[in-house]
C-alpha cells in the first residue's frame, strides 16, 4: 500500500481524502493555494504544499507544481477528487510519468470516456441503451440538423468534451436549430477547447439516475446501486438520494447491472459512476461516465457500509476488490443535500464572506462532509459548495425528516452570506418529492420558471411538451 | 404520539432526545438550570424554561420545578435522559399523578429493579445466572461475613439502592471483610438513603457485557445484541464497543436471549440494559438492569440503524413495537469514546473552564453526540462527559483506525481545560485492547495501579489474585 498521497484538491473533498488516508496508515500531503491556506485540509493532512495564486490555473490545475510537491514530499500517488484535474487524463499521463500513481483509471480509459460521443459509441458495444441521436459527433450543422429532425424535438446539443451539466443546449424546435448549434459550438470551444458537439433526444420527463461501481485492476467489479440525482439546476445537482425512488426492483437491478457491463467491457478501474437518464416508462438511456469520486459518494457509502475513498486507495494500491456483489448489501434510504454559499432568492449567486458563525447539524445517523468552520472566509475563486449533509434512516419518510431535523439545526451565518439551505427545505416540502416521484423538471417547477413543463410523470405531458425559455 | 415532550436533562443527552422529537414531529422543551441557559439544547428544542439554580438539587432533580415547566408548555410527557430523576420511581409516579407520561418503565418496575438484590432475586427467578452470595441484602455483620466466607474471597459488596457504580467495596480476605462492610453500609446511606448492602462473588478477571432491550407495552420484546463496556475506571465506563468482541457467537447469543426472557418476565417496557459480567470461560452473571437510555446507546444504534430514542418515546406513546427480532440485523462493529473533561495525568480530576477551540471529527460512519461548542464554558456543576465520539466499520480493524483518526481529528482546548482523549488514545493503542482480549483490569493495568491483576483473561491469575490496593 501507499506510504504518502498527495490529494490534489481543496475544500470538502480534500478533508474527506485525507480522513480515508490516515484511516489506512497512509500519510498524506495537501496542496493548496495562497487563498486557501487556512482551509480545514492543511490543518488535517500530515503535510502542506502551498502550489500557487487564488487563480486554479496557477494552482489546482497547475500540473507541474502538483508533480512538484509529491516530489518533494515523496508522495507515491496521487487523489484528484473530484473536478480540477480528476477527469483529465493528460494529467493522468504526466503523473505516469513521474512515476506516480494516479488513483482513478487507466490514461487511455480516461481519454476514451471522457469523449462524451466516444463513450456512448463504447457503450454501445457493450450493449448499453442509448437516447436516439448522434452516436458520433457532427461535423457541420446540416448534418446536425438532420440528426435533430429524424431524432424529433425537443432535441440537446452537447459538447463532446463537456461535463459537469456545463456546455448543453437544449432545442425546441427545427427553426431554433441551427443558431443554437453554432451558439453551442462556440460556448464548447471556450469551454473545453474542443467544438466537437453531438445531438440526442431531450427527455421532458425524465429522472437522472446513476450506479457507483467499483472496478479493479485484475477483472473484478461490483456495482453499489443506485442514486438519483434529479433535483438540478442548470445541470448542477443539488440533492441526491439512494437507492433511486419509485422505480420498480426490477428496474434498478437491470440499471446497475448494465453499468458494470458497461464499466468492465472498457476495462474501467477504481471508482466510477454511470449517469442514466430515466423516462416516465421506466426504460433508461445511458448519458455518461464519471472516472471519478463523485460529490454524492456519501449517499452510496451510507446505504451499503462501503468506504469508496478506501476502495480507490485500495484499487490503486494494486490490490484486488475484496467485495464480491453478494457482500454488498443495500440497508435503508440516504439523502444528501448540497449546502452551496449562493443566495436562491437571487438566481443563486454566489455570495462568499466570512462564516461568523457555523454550527453544522449532528446526531444518529446524520453526516456533515465540510471544510468549513466557524471564522472559515468563503473565497470568491472557487465553487461554492460550502457543505453536504447526508442522512441515512431505515425508510425514507425518517430519512426526509431526519433531514428536516438536520437542516433545521444547521446554522450559517455572515456579513452577506447566503446558503442553499432555504431552499433545500423548500424541496423536501415538495410533495411530489416526498412521494419520490420528480424528475428534472422539479426545481424550474419549484422556481416558477415560465412554461416549465411540470415534473409529475405524465405520458400526455410529455408528448405536448410546453415551449420552454432558457 | 405526543404532542410536545419535556426533556429533563441537560448536555448531549438532552440534544440527543430533542433532536430525536424534531424528527418524529414533536414539539420539545428543554428545562434548564441558570448556568445552562447558553447550553445547545435551549438553542435546538422549541421552547426552553429556567427551572432554577446550578445546583442539581434545585433543577435537574427539583420534580416539582419540572412537573411545573410542564404544566407551563402543555407537554404530554418527560423523557429523563440518563441520571438525575431517569431512574426514581417517584419521579414517575409524580408524573403519572400530575398526567404526565414518564418515559421509562412502569414505577413500579422501576422500584422492583431500582433495588439491586430484589432485582437479582427476580432475575434469578426467570432462570438467570448470577455470581455467587447473597440473593438478598444482609442485615449484620456476622451474616455478611458467613456469606462471603461460603462465596470465596474476593467479594464485592454493594450498596442495593446503589448504582452507576458507586457505593461498593472489593475485599480480598476475610480479615478485611467486617470493616470494609461497615464502611460501605455509612457511604450506601450517605449516597443513597438506604444502609442496605449485598455481597458477591468478585469476579478478577471479567468482561462487563451488557444488552440492550426494547419491550413495548404489549408484551413485545427485542434484543438489539450486546455491547462490551469493560473499559472502565473506577467503575466508570471510558469505551463501549458492540457487539462484544472475542466471545463465542453462541455466548452473545445466550446473554441476547437470557436479557430480554428476564426483561419480559417482569413487564419491563421502553428502553433497557441488562449487564453482565463475563468470565474467562465465557460463563456470564446477571449484575443488574438498568431502566433507561444507557450513555452508549449510540453504539448500539449504529449496528443496528434502529434509533433508540425514537423507539423510546413510541413506546410511551402506546404504540406496539415495530420491530420482530427477526428485523433486528445486526451489521459491523461500532466504538463510542467518551470524552471527559478531565486530566488523566492527575487521576482525572474535572478540569471545567471555557472550550477557546472545539472542533469535533466527522467523516464516513462517524457520530459525535455533545453539547459543546466553541465558546462552551463547561462548569463545575455537572458530570465531565463533553462529548461521545462513536465511529461505525464493517470489521472491528477498521473500526479502531476509525476511531483513532476521529480522536486524532478532535479539537479541544482552553484555559485549564484537559480531556480523556490522550488516554483514550492509549487504550487504543494497548495490544490486548486491540486483540480484543481485556477484561474490567485494562484501565489499572494502563494505570500501572499497584497490584492490578492485569486484564488478559488467564485462568492462574484468577487463582491466585493479587492482593489489591484500591
Amino acid at each position: 500500500m501507499f506510504e504518502k498521497v498527495l490529494i490534489a484538491n481543496r475544500g470538502e473533498i480534500a478533508v474527506r481524502v485525507a480522513r480515508a488516508c490516515r484511516e489506512l496508515g497512509i500519510r498524506s500531503v495537501a496542496v493548496y493555494s495562497a487563498v486557501d491556506r487556512d482551509s480545514a485540509v492543511v490543518r488535517l493532512a500530515d503535510e502542506a504544499v502551498c502550489i500557487g495564486p487564488a487563480d486554479s490555473r496557477h494552482s489546482y490545475l497547475n500540473a507541474a507544481a502538483i508533480i512538484e510537491a509529491a516530489r518533494q514530499t515523496g508522495a507515491q500517488a496521487v487523489h484528484p477528487g473530484y473536478g480540477f484535474l480528476s477527469e483529465d487524463p493528460d494529467f493522468a499521463e504526466i503523473c505516469a510519468d513521474n512515476g506516480l500513481v494516479f488513483i482513478g483509471p487507466r490514461p487511455e480509459v480516461m481519454l476514451a470516456l471522457g469523449d462524451k460521443s466516444r463513450a456512448k459509441a463504447l457503450m454501445a458495444e457493450a450493449g448499453l441503451p442509448l437516447s436516439p441521436g448522434s452516436l458520433a459527433t457532427v461535423a457541420t450543422a446540416a448534418q446536425a440538423r438532420t440528426v435533430a429532425d429524424e431524432t424529433g424535438y425537443p432535441v440537446i446539443i452537447k459538447g463532446a468534451a463537456g461535463g459537469g451539466g456545463r456546455g448543453m443546449t437544449v432545442v425546441w424546435s427545427a427553426e431554433e436549430f441551427i443558431p443554437a448549434y453554432e451558439r453551442t459550438r462556440i460556448a464548447a470551444q471556450a469551454a473545453f477547447g474542443d467544438d466537437r458537439v453531438y445531438v440526442e433526444r431531450y427527455l421532458t420527463q425524465a429522472r437522472h439516475v446513476e450506479v457507483q461501481v467499483l472496478c479493479d485492476g485484475y477483472g473484478n467489479g461490483v456495482h453499489l446501486g443506485t442514486r438519483d440525482c434529479s433535483v438540478q439546476r442548470r445541470h448542477q445537482k443539488l440533492i441526491e438520494e439512494g437507492p433511486a425512488p419509485a422505480l420498480s426492483a426490477a428496474t434498478l437491478d437491470a440499471l446497475a447491472a448494465t453499468a458494470l457491463r458497461g464499466a468492465l467491457r472498457v476495462g474501467f478501474t477504481g471508482a466510477g459512476t454511470f449517469e442514466f437518464l430515466v423516462d416516465e416508462t421506466e426504460r433508461f438511456h445511458f448519458i455518461e461516465i464519471n472516472c471519478r469520486i463523485q460529490v454524492e459518494h456519501p449517499v452510496t457509502e451510507m446505504i451499503t457500509g462501503v468506504d469508496l475513498v478506501h476502495e480507490q486507495l485500495r484499487i490503486a494500491g494494486g490490490m484486488p476488490l475484496r467485495l464480491r456483489q453478494e457482500d454488498v448489501r443495500s440497508s435503508g434510504v440516504a439523502i444528501e443535500c448540497r449546502v452551496n454559499v449562493e443566495d436562491p432568492e437571487r438566481a443563486f449567486v454566489p455570495t462568499p464572506g466570512r462564516l461568523t458563525r457555523f454550527v453544522p447539524p449532528a446526531g444518529p445517523f446524520t453526516r456533515v462532509d465540510t471544510h468549513g468552520y466557524p471564522g472559515y472566509l468563503v473565497g470568491p475563486h472557487y465553487d461554492s459548495l460550502l457543505a453536504k449533509v447526508v442522512v441515512w434512516a431505515p425508510d425514507r419518510d425518517l430519512a426526509l425528516s431526519r433531514m428536516e431535523r438536520a437542516l433545521h439545526e444547521f446554522e450559517v451565518s455572515g456579513p452577506g452570506v447566503h446558503t442553499t439551505i432555504p431552499f433545500a427545505r423548500r424541496v423536501l416540502e415538495d410533495p411530489g418529492f416526498r412521494k419520490g416521484r420528480y424528475t428534472t423538471n422539479l426545481v424550474d417547477r419549484l422556481l416558477g420558471v415560465p412554461g416549465s413543463p411540470g415534473d409529475e410523470p405524465c405520458p400526455s405531458s410529455s408528448a405536448h411538451p410546453t415551449r420552454r425559455t432558457r
